[in-house]
This record gives C-alpha cells, structure tokens and sequence, in this order.
C-alpha cells in the first residue's frame, strides 16, 4: 500500500519488504497450495530432525537459565514429532479465508457481502519454548498471513534450525518460503527494529513473561494481541455441589500452575466457608499447594497466611492460592472487577439465575460455569491450533486461532448505481 | 479491572474514571433503557436549541478559519433537526449487544457460545463538523460504550452546548450521564491527556483532516480505528460499458469531492482511452473537474498537466483527477497497490471474471464492481450510522457502525467437567 521504504532500511525491514511480497501471494493462494506447504513442513521437521536436535542442544548447553527453564527449551524426538503432528492437525482444518460472513442487498439493488481475508503480516516475538514458532508459522501459513519471527537468544539456535527446515519444505511445496521470516541473528536490536516496522507489520504477537509483554505493549505502535496477565478466579458460590467443586477447583489450580488460564484466586461464599473449605485446603495441600486468605478464610483456616492487596492483584503461576471469604455474589464481583486481568473467571454453583448473572456481569474474555478455568485454551476450544490468548477487547478475545488472524472486506456488485445526490 | 490510578490524576483521568463507571452500568441496560436514553437525548437537543444556536454563534464569530471550514462548523434549526432525527434513527436499530455469534458443543460436553459485548471506553478526537460528537454519542450509547469527546477548539462552544443537552436528556432517561464525557475544557493539553490514557480508553477514532489521525496514530498506545487516507482508484476494463463508466466516474469524482469515498485517479484500459477518455473529460470538465495524466493519457488529451509519482500519491479531496492509461488489469492492480490506501476502489466492466480477478486481488477495504465509489458509508452499507471509516485491518474495516463497536466474550455451560491431565 505505497509504503515507501528508504534504500538504505535496516535488515528486519528489507526481511519485511520480501515477506510483504510472499504473503500478497500466499493470501492469493488456494487451500489445497496452503495444506500442501503445512505437510511439506511437517515432513522437513522430520527430515532435519538430526540438526535440529544438535542445535538445540548448544542452545542448552549454554543457556544460563534455571533448570526449569531448561527444560522448557529442550526438544527431543517426542517433541519434535509433536510438533509435526500440529503441523498436519492445522492442515486439517477448514480454510478460514474466502469465507462470507454476511450478505445483503440494499434497497438500490447492491449487493454487498463480507468476505474474510488474511490481516497481513504478524510479528511474533517470544521467548518460550521452540514449538511456539512452529505453531505460529502454521497458523500463519493457513491463514495466508506473512509472519516475522524473534525467538529468545537462549533458544535462537533452535528456532533458526526449525525455521530454516520448515522453510525447505515450504519451498518444496512450491509456496514462496518468505513468507515465514526470521530476524537474522539473536542481536536485541532486532527486537527494537520488529517494534518500530509500523506500517509494515499489522499486529504484534509476544508470548512470554509479563515483563515481555508489558515492554512490546510500552514500546510499540504497532497494535498488539497478548495477554499480559491470567489473574483467573474461581468463584463457589453457597449453592455450589461440594463434590464439583472440590475437583473443580483441584484442577483449575493444580492441574498446570505455571498456565495462564491457572485460577489464582478463590473467591468462596460465606454460608458454605466453614463446610467446604476446610476439604478444599485438604484436597490442595495434598497436591503441594500453599494457601494465603483473608481474615474470614483465617478464621477458618488459623496457619493460612494473611492475603494481602498485593497478594489478591498477583497471578502466582505456582502451587499458591489466595482465598478470600465473600459475603455473596455481589462481593465477589467486584473483587473481580477490582484484582481480574480479564483473562478467565468461572463460578460453581446449581443455581442457573446466579450463574447467569455471573456471566453477564463478567467483563473478561471467558466465562465459564461448572467447569475448570484451565479450558480456556484453543485446542480446549476446538480451534485446533492458537497463536496467542488475548485479553484485549479489540479483534480477537480469548484464544487466538486461524479464524482470528482473519480480517474482511466487502465486496459490492452493481449495475452502475451511483449514489445520489 | 485492577486499574490502580493515582489520587492525583488528571481531570481527563478522573472524569474516565466516572465514565468507566457509568459504562459499567450501561453494558448491563437492557435494549430500551438505551433506546430510551437516545430518544430523550433528541428530545434535549430540540428543547436546547437556542442554547445550542447560541454557543455556535459565538464559535463561528470567533473562528479564525476559511469560509468553507466556518460553513462546516456552523449549526441552524435544520441541522440540529437532522442531529436529533439521527438519533431517533439510532434508537430504531437493532441491539448489537448479546447477539450470540456462534455456539458450539465439544466432545466433552462442554457448550460454547461467544457473544457480544460492548468494546468498552471509546475516545474520539475530532476537528470535523459538530454533528460527529452527536452521532458518536449515540452510536456509543445504543452499543454500550463509554465516551469521551474532545471537539476541535474552533467549535468547542458549541459541541459543549450539545453534550449537555445529550446529558440532560440521558439522565432524565434514568442512565447515568457520565457515560457520555466531554474534555473539561478546549485546553490542547487535554488531547494528550486522551491519547495517554491506556487502560482507560480503550480504542480511539479521530475524525479529521490526515494530519489529526497521524498525529493521534503516532502519539498514542491506544488502538486507533481510522482512515488516514482516501486514495480510492476507478479502474473502467476494457470490457466496459461505456454509458455506464460514464455515469460512475462522473459520481464518483464529482457528487462530493471533499469526502473519502471520492475516486481521486481514473484508471482506463488503453484499448479504450482513445475513444473514452475524451468523453469523460468532457463530462467532467463541465461540473468543474481538472485533470492531471500520464504520458499515454496526455497522447490522447493534449491539454491534460502531467500527472508526477506524488500526483498518483495524491488524495486531492477537490475537483481534481489523476488519469493513469493501463496496459491491462495487472498493470491496474499494480498501480492501486503502490498508490493506493487501502480504502475503496471500483472496477467498471461487462467480464465477470475480471471484475472477481479485480475484487479478489485489491488489498482494500472496500471493493466495488460496476458502482460508484462513493457508496463506502455506513448508511449507503445499511448500518443507519456510522462513527467513522477503518481502513486498518485489525477489528473493524471499511464503515465503523453499531456492530462494529462490539466485542465478544466467551460464555462456557459445563456440568463439572475437568480439563485432563
């Protein structure tokens, strides 16, 4: 669109300029080219699987992370193939362009309908582990949009070894093999270059920590899809089914802790406190879990700790809980207006009225009643495959899948109608 | 959710933390406690109208600007008619709220449903007549969403005479006033102010002339739905029918040339120019149109000026075309994609394939066969109001109405289910 960029542009906007290019053709392209490319690449993750492992395995002989971290960026055959499978698995999914979102025909005999179409270029910034570049290329790929990729220098050897083998069988496919990119070193620089492409990059995707996220929001013009926080909150409300509960939320906390759709906090109904939580904090610790309340849930619970504000507006991503006593629904609304990131919130209860309300008075993203705040997840979804889960309101909300990273246009058919006068 | 603002904020702060809350309550209205709120607020502009005369009086006697530009600002009985009719046609619409756009079931027994919510805190910056903060008002109002407007210093008189009418006649509607704000004073320091506040605001629209949306689009870390520019193309195919491409490009250039729909470049097949082009010009000539060419264009009208690279990059937004002759549709689409700004362009031909080659390849937001260009408005679209015209990718493109102010949540029904290991 007229983007006139000087000769002398730094390396991530030339890298730009032939993704631009490669994706005005792969959103041009048809389902069956796409799937094509997605198979070809699974197929070359297979086939480099040798130098991809060696790759990976500098990476972690010189990372100087925590064990933990470590483990998260280690690739080994399993993973590998995981991630070709995913590959496949986006493959099979429906075509998310060409598709008509609404049609009418107005009262002059235009026809007018809404047509989706790729959003552009992506910018995907992270610094987690080496199958999050992977999968984002493959939802680019099916979505037609062109993507820039900058993983985590303590990963970039691997990211570049995945990369460079989906590229090969990209271009075996006979798709233009730019249109996945990669920032062409590790140099932190490059991350401020990715930041600044306005007008060359139509949306920002960072996975990582909040500090991560937080910097690309701060530093960057180029709109932004992420989720800086999960602060999720289980609410059992008194009309709750104790058995439910009690597993309900043993595998909202516990299950994974270190996810984003993890519950946090739980928000436990005064009439039903002094019944229910005890077990609850039996169940918990069973599984490792430590426990911070509020004077109520202390009363009740004497060794927990005091929960404090701080406390209540942190997102543990551990074996923590806070708990807080309410006094009904309306208390625990506005705790979760007040601490909530708008990530994922559910409550437990028979009572299908306050269940309503509860979902009705929820502004975030998901709301979720009788079940687990950990299926808030693409995948969990149906969707398949996600790029992201986003807490922002503008586009897409909630997981970010193929049929998000779609944009529309309209397309209007006359007979030579002009508009009056 | 968790903002925690500091006691001294600024008064823009503190009047969006009045909104924030008002909006709260607004999300949650039903259909015709909006409905209502809008009718009562036409109401108040016609019982106000002496007042509102007044204020604009004082504004156009004090307005250092060009006469057409005091035309726009200048209100009389019929205007503000139109302003109240405009809202009493809001109130008509459907409800864009808690429509659910889709439902599903999973394998697990899971139901999903994603349904609409209001986007939030919209800020609208605008220079341009004083119906637009009217209009915004009520789009905001009927779609849930908090508003603050900030109305060019020229008419800040009168758009403050109109807010308070819209508030008095909101709050006898029984809904808080304060979702509807209003910048505190004409004071410039309040428009950053505006574009500083994330986390309170959660999109901006700009309304104006390109210097005000880049200003705000480079200034600002909030979102931002706009169009900078209007750079819409009529490409007439070889295929066309020439009575028809007449009629087309002579609307399309001329019905209004100040708006951003208006076709600022004529592109023609040269298998035609020779014959056609002549009787355009002669058309055009005679509603006051100039024109500027390429070489092959001047062949054929000797007088026409040369059409320079930053002619063809122009948005003349006046009675001026640039005429470009085209060796075929690829050298057509080419053009558009170098000068274009991805807002509306037409094709005028008698060949379905071509006119869908054309409709499938132009990156823009709109795209026309065999109409007028100046059909891109949200009420020529059906949308009975618009706030403003995207041509961002992200979120909303082309005409920005009720539907288009929404977001969604996802509201998930279990039966205890847990997410497995």
């Amino acid at each position: 669109m007229g983007h006139s960029i000087a000769s002398q542009c730094n390396p991530v906007e030339q890298l730009l300029q032939r993704v631009r290019q490669a994706a005005s053709q792969l959103a041009h392209s048809d389902l069956k080219q796409r799937n094509d490319a997605l198979k070809a690449a699974a197929k070359a993750l297979r086939q480099y699987e040798p130098e991809i492992l060696a790759a990976n395995a500098q990476d972690i002989a010189e990372a100087k992370v925590s064990d933990a971290f470590k483990d998260r960026l280690t690739l080994n055959p399993s993973r590998l193939e995981a991630m070709a499978k995913g590959l496949e698995a986006i493959a099979e999914l429906p075509d998310p362009l060409g598709k008509i979102q609404a049609k009418w025909v107005r009262p002059n005999g235009l026809k007018i309908r809404r047509v989706t179409v790729p959003l552009g270029i992506i910018g995907m910034i992270y610094e987690s582990r080496p199958n999050v570049g992977a999968d984002a290329a493959g939802i680019c790929l099916k979505s037609g949009n062109g993507l820039i990729l900058r993983g985590g220098s303590e990963s970039y050897r691997s990211a570049q070894a995945i990369h460079k083998a989906m590229q090969q069988g990209i271009q075996t496919s006979g798709l233009n093999p730019d249109v996945i990119a990669m920032a062409p070193s590790s140099d932190r620089e490059h991350v401020t270059h990715i930041l600044h492409a306005v007008g060359q990059i139509d949306v920002l995707i960072p996975r990582g920590g909040k500090s991560l996220i937080e910097f690309v929001q701060r530093e960057s013009r180029i709109p932004v899809l992420a989720h800086a926080a999960g602060l999720c909150h289980t609410y059992i409300h008194k009309a709750a089914d104790f058995d439910m509960a009690r597993k309900i939320i043993a595998n909202a906390k516990m299950r994974r802790t270190g996810i984003c759709g993890a519950t946090e906090t739980l928000l436990i109904d005064q009439e039903i406190a002094s019944q229910l939580l005890p077990k609850i904090v039996k169940d918990l610790s069973a599984l490792g879990c430590r426990f911070l309340g509020n004077d109520q849930a202390r009363q009740i619970i004497p060794d927990m700790k005091i929960a404090t504000e701080k406390d209540f507006a942190t997102e543990w991503l551990d074996a923590v809980l806070s708990v807080a006593v309410m006094k009904d629904i309306h208390q625990a609304l506005e705790h979760i207006a007040h601490y909530g990131s708008g990530h994922t919130e559910a409550i437990i209860t028979e009572d299908e009225s306050i269940a309503m309300q509860f979902l009705n008075s929820t502004e975030s993203a998901v709301v979720i009643w009788n079940a687990s705040t950990q299926f808030c997840d693409g995948g969990e979804f149906g969707f398949g495959a996600e790029i992201g889960i986003s807490t922002g309101r503008l586009h897409a909300r909630g997981p970010v899948g193929i049929d998000q990273l779609v944009s529309y246009h309209y397309e209007i058919f006359g007979k030579g109608q002009v508009r009056p006068l």
